[in-house]
């Protein structure tokens, strides 16, 4: 990452002014297709922006898709479908390993907890929501800005909340609002998924890194009263490769980018979020490489849990070398000093914005303080157990019901439920053995960060040992659907009278976890999101709307070109073919094929182009976004970035960022040669 | 960490100047006698140094004690001998879990591998060795300088090797070199050791903390041709408890500070060298905790390879929470400010040392190029694989050998050789279990931080999985303290004809760990070793001899006090007693005690002091280094800092670093009332 250092500092410098050629994760209503059309020479205009938007799909499981049939079909990528295909499941039939293919609709199986959204309408909310929160503080401030928000999904939503989804989203940092309008489809199915092995070829170690051959691709259908919901809005699928220099636009919703944090918020996350991160996941990737190493069920309940941490461990690591490279925060240092020059010049505008920058600095000073109690107790509650999650959402559920919609934790106002809801009922495995791992690195991490005399500790760990403890709470009969649905519909009483050791746990600990969280939103986030809210208005009285907001997993645009890159003086051209598959196998894990793979070598043209990169912006969170043409057809699923652009979270550096794509020729030539899976070939020609 | 910060800053800039009070790991050639008589008002003669640093001992296992009957009885701590304890122990019986304790000196048993060094005399080489390098650059430089130590070594122990060591010990990171001549003592047995529990009561939960109450002391006896080494010049043991406010002294081997290291050497070991140092720990801690629970004897063998990491682990936490206060690089900054405004103002010397600061930041850029390679190929090969390490230091004494004394790798010298010689041909129990999990662990890091394509991955793992690779070399022969000798007796020879499977991999890989190795000496070990020279001249010629060295696990002596300290208004007191330890037992790991220890609660005076604090500077390194009162009795074992003194790497902050002891009062009062061990008392006692 260091090597990309002076045009990562370039672009940081230029943010102030405006995005830099192929920079930028647009927001639908402010796609610049002015500058498209200057730097590819193609018009995109209002026809194909609706088409690719009423085609986009947004999944709950923290991915993008696209319908690409009039039947309901969905590409995303395998990563994206793999939890599911692992939940499907069992010790006698493992769809991770072997891929899954429905041979009728009929044997389509449903993916729980996963809903479609797509994206209907936007409507500008910006002054309500502000107005809500104005002459307010801390905690004040978030509570009276959410319960804005509340009320605004409400009532956009009311009485046709079983098809829609209304959901206000923050941009700019707060700068701006807008009501996100949803279609949404509850009942996702899996159609088909190739072998983890061809999907995720290379592995931990070729994550993230390109030339690559990973057929990365999955198909959903969505369904509606247990039929393919019809889709005329679709892509068309493009089976032809595509081509060197050729304009292309992703299409999907970016996770997350800190582009528009301050110096001191990035100095935190050098100093302190990141590092903590990076650490407690290698421990909890350890643990668990050595529990998958027991045997091929302890691999197989392993799988999802660990890919996240081992993806997520790859993520933060390039963004950790991006941080400690002292140029990065100077650069932003300097953008700051030169935005806050220009606001001192306007002293109107320089009496209602403060000191916002001081602001969220001193906010740093708490935040210090209480992330080590904030993560533990409350964001990392549990650290990926399933009975956990299930127990704290039910009792919160509980409690939260039983107030008015506007003085709820967020989470569960009246229009975030339902998929609360669903996530909680809808069936799916529990694995006590990786419950009892999950749990008693929690509880031992929690202890030794808060110290094993802290409050904290006492309340969450006692006297018991985290072993010992996370033993017991995996006894938990959370697992059973029919449980979870007595509970929820037994609302606080049920909760009460339950005797199930998760549900108790909870019910002991969930006051200080709520403290804590209070604490850290009364002195971090309420201060820190009021003065960020003014650095926005600062930035759009001087810059104007040319900029895009960072990323917050809401649907965006993005465009580029195919195309490779040049960095130290090596250069990487933009395609790989399925010749290069052939000759990186090894037949040792990452790198063997799966049989059908070995067997198929001949039937395939190793011309055919496998992957490819483009210098579009994204992001996680953008995996399964399809990449489309100029014409509006789709020539493949973005499933990844080369390592260059981890350090896009700060800023893009179109030199050497890329998006990585498994590219439709390749799909649809494996559908076709090694699959042999006719129904589907025929149903994205349209035939 | 970051609480004691304004004191560190204040530490580091008065270090320019001289120490601070109770401040410093002195030798004993300029121990700060009037100091102490200002200070404390007790007068430290000859007399009292030429005893204690006659009854001081150095462990080739990385750790300090002291002689403390004349029979050869040395008190050290049990964390010092857990590594020995578990070797002599097999799956029927466990000596960590349940204490060694030789009811004759006929029981006492070989801890292999573990020699005890006395210092004998100090004699100053500084004009040899730094002629030696002097005019040379890179490796050149290093190589001139080793060659040197290596002739000075010899020159002064040919023909008394049997009994002697000669090591030349740098100082002021090169500013001076001094010959240590060590009597030495090769057969060193265990003679008892408490209980784990008791030893390491509260476990990592509660190391580094205080109040704490471990009883972490263990005796071993040097032995000579078979028979317990007279040893008239020991420490009294004082049984009775020490005393608040009475001045102490910690006499031992610190083994490494950095508080001499520039600014920018502090910077890599922040932004890089601990950042890996601490992920890295945490996986290969996740994978041994878990293979800890996967059965008792799995737990047995992990044991000790667990405990280095989670010691490692926190001490490094420790220093990073300090390193990214920007304050201490700032306040480094200054100090190297001011030292260099000085050297300019004298041009004769500005002359002579040039730009070693700078000289120093540009080795940084190639470190942190070249440190992965290093670090994986070289430095950490193997990370923990006892069959890597025999077979390497077989591979390479065998090459060494054929060299002339002058041109080997240091380590190989002539001087150094028997020690070696007497590790690798030890017997000690190889785990092939664990073997293949820090093999696998060592391969698969190796391929993520270098890089799948990387030229140095396909050596040392071709077209191999790490798994696969790893159990094959699990299976070589090498645990055979037979087979070892065989090949270290048949020099190259035996090796190029051995098929052990180990030591054919160490022969295909060698050439690039050496290459790595050569690459970092030239580009970064000598430009920086050279230039720390010079920058210690300019320390010399400016602030006189009135400073003490950097820690180099070589014979200290620091002075102080029993006494506690406050922080953030919070008073802790010096000492605790049998009777908290009662109160802090739950009956669950790591608070749970040893069933001898449940039916002595009876017997024991509650209020016996068990463990105490005392403002000396110590570091790793120090354990088991006896804490001695005024009239020269062994009061103590220091065994740990509290967490406060982590720090202490890069500045000492007599306000809140405390070194943590375990009190004799309490070791007799163990082996009287819990023990009954009428025999060690009564030696102890001079009887």
């Amino acid at each position: 990452m260091k090597h990309v250092a002076p045009a990562l500092i370039a672009a940081l410098c230029m943010m102030t002014i405006s995005a830099r050629a192929d920079e930028g994760m647009w927001t639908f209503d402010n796609f610049p297709a002015a500058a498209v059309k200057q730097t590819y020479g193609v018009a995109i205009g209002q026809p194909w922006l609706d088409r690719a938007r009423g085609a986009a799909v947004r999944l709950s499981s923290g991915c993008s898709a696209s319908i690409v049939t009039r039947d309901g079909l969905v590409l995303t990528n395998h990563h994206c479908v793999r939890s599911c295909a692992q939940s499907l499941s069992t010790p006698q039939r493992d769809y991770v390993k072997d891929g899954f293919s429905a041979a009728t609709r009929g044997e389509e199986r449903l993916c729980s907890g996963m809903q479609a959204e797509v994206l209907d309408s936007i409507a500008d909310v910006t002054a309500r929501v502000t107005a809500a929160g104005s002459g307010k503080d801390g905690q004040d401030f978030v509570k009276a800005r959410d319960a804005a928000i509340a009320a605004i999904e409400k009532e956009h939503c009311t009485g046709r909340e079983t098809q829609y989804r209304c959901q206000v989203i923050s941009l700019y940092q707060g700068g701006q609002y807008r009501l996100y309008t949803y279609r949404k489809y509850a009942d996702v199915r899996l159609a088909f998924a190739p072998e983890l092995q061809q999907a995720f070829f290379g592995g931990d170690p070729d994550n993230f890194n390109f030339p690559r051959y990973d057929l990365d691709f999955a198909f959903v259908r969505l369904y509606e009263d247990g039929k393919p919901v019809a889709t005329p809005a679709h892509l068309n699928w493009r089976s032809g490769p595509p081509k060197a220099g050729e304009p292309v636009f992703v299409v999907g919703n970016p996770g997350a980018t800190q582009r528009l944090l301050t110096a001191a918020q990035l100095e935190t996350l050098r100093d302190l979020a990141i590092p903590n991160t990076l650490v407690l996941f290698s421990e909890l990737r350890g643990r668990l490489i050595r529990y998958a190493e027991e045997g091929p069920e302890q691999a197989r309940i392993a799988d999802h849990l660990l890919f996240g941490i081992e993806n997520s461990f790859k993520v933060y690591s390039g963004q950790q070398k991006a941080l400690v490279d002292p140029a990065l925060i100077a650069a932003k240092r300097q953008a700051e000093a030169e935005l806050q020059a220009q606001v001192k010049a306007r002293p109107e505008l320089a009496a209602q914005i403060g000191d916002p920058w001081g602001e969220i600095a001193q906010a740093q000073a708490a935040r210090r303080a209480l992330y080590m109690p904030y993560s533990f107790m409350e964001l990392r509650g549990g650290f990926g157990s399933d009975l956990f999650s299930y127990a704290r959402r039910l009792v919160r559920a509980a409690a939260e019901r039983e107030k008015p919609d506007g003085q709820r934790l967020p989470e569960y106002s009246d229009s975030r439920l339902p998929l609360v809801q669903k996530q909680v009922l809808d069936a799916e495995p529990v694995y006590p053995e990786l419950e009892k791992l999950a749990l008693s690195f929690w509880l031992s991490k929690l202890r030794e960060y808060l110290t094993a005399d802290d409050p904290g500790t006492r309340i969450f760990l006692g006297k018991d040992s985290p072993e010992a403890l996370a033993a017991r709470l995996a006894g938990s009969r959370l697992g059973d659907a029919a449980l979870r649905k007595q509970l929820w519909d037994g609302g606080m009483a049920a909760i009460r009278a339950s005797d199930d050791p998760m549900i108790r746990y909870v019910l002991a600990t969930d006051a200080a976890s709520r403290a804590a969280r209070n604490d850290y939103e009364n002195r971090v986030t309420g201060p820190t999101d009021r003065a960020a809210e003014r650095i926005a208005r600062a930035r759009f009285a001087i810059l104007g709307a040319s900029t895009y907001p960072d990323a917050t997993f809401s649907l965006r645009i993005s465009y580029g070109a195919v195309k490779g890159w040049t960095d130290h003086g090596k250069t990487t051209g933009p395609f790989t073919t399925w010749k290069g598959l052939w000759e990186r196998a090894t037949g040792q894990p990452p790198y063997d094929l799966a049989p059908r793979w070995v067997n198929a070598r001949d039937k395939v043209n190793p011309g055919t182009v496998f992957n490819f990169v483009s210098d579009n912006d994204i992001i996680g969170g953008n995996s399964g976004s399809p990449i489309i043409d100029a014409n509006g057809a789709v020539i493949g699923a973005v499933f990844d970035g080369n390592i260059q652009s981890l350090g896009g979270a700060f800023g893009f550096d179109g030199r050497v960022n890329r998006a990585v794509s498994v590219a439709t020729s390749a799909i649809t030539e494996a559908l076709e040669k090694v699959y042999g899976n006719t129904a589907l070939t025929a149903e994205l020609k349209g035939r």
